[in-house]
């Protein structure tokens, strides 16, 4: 029984871990975009509009909502760090 | 450009949450039967095998190991809060 659902896990954890590389691997080129343009780093009404889709997407699948937001801000903290080292490169 | 960029950004979002969704349904199932077998919310050696695993998958998928260990550790706080939840009920 729990073995079942871990195996269910464990694939899950593997999609999101390749997702997560592609998604940071798009977020270096738009810092390098940006840092080539001298852009800020962070661009909180682009966040807002984020946050608002996913909460609803998140509504919509039966997940948390304040869990999406939490989820997304802890990708985004990460890509702003990404964003300010390559500005100061 | 930007835009390009921002619309991948945000189709690799919407598969995050909708995998997030159905991680958090197989936990709660998970959740429910620990709390059923009086089994403890956390399970320390599982969690260690999971993040050696993720942190492989990271480095093989070009992903910051550290970053993909944070996430995991992020996501299975979640799961805890759930289960100690489910183990009051």
């Amino acid at each position: 029984m729990l073995t079942g659902y871990r195996q269910s896990i464990d694939n899950i954890d593997a999609a999101l871990i390749h997702l997560l590389a592609e998604r940071f691997k798009i977020t270096q080129a738009v810092g390098r975009y940006k840092a080539a343009h001298d852009l800020p780093p962070a661009d909180p009404a682009r966040e807002e509009r984020q946050i608002k889709r996913l909460r609803a997407l998140a509504k919509a699948s039966q997940l948390d909502p304040e869990f999406s937001e939490k989820f997304l801000r802890f990708v985004i903290d990460e890509v702003i760090h990404h964003h300010e080292r390559l500005r100061e490169e």
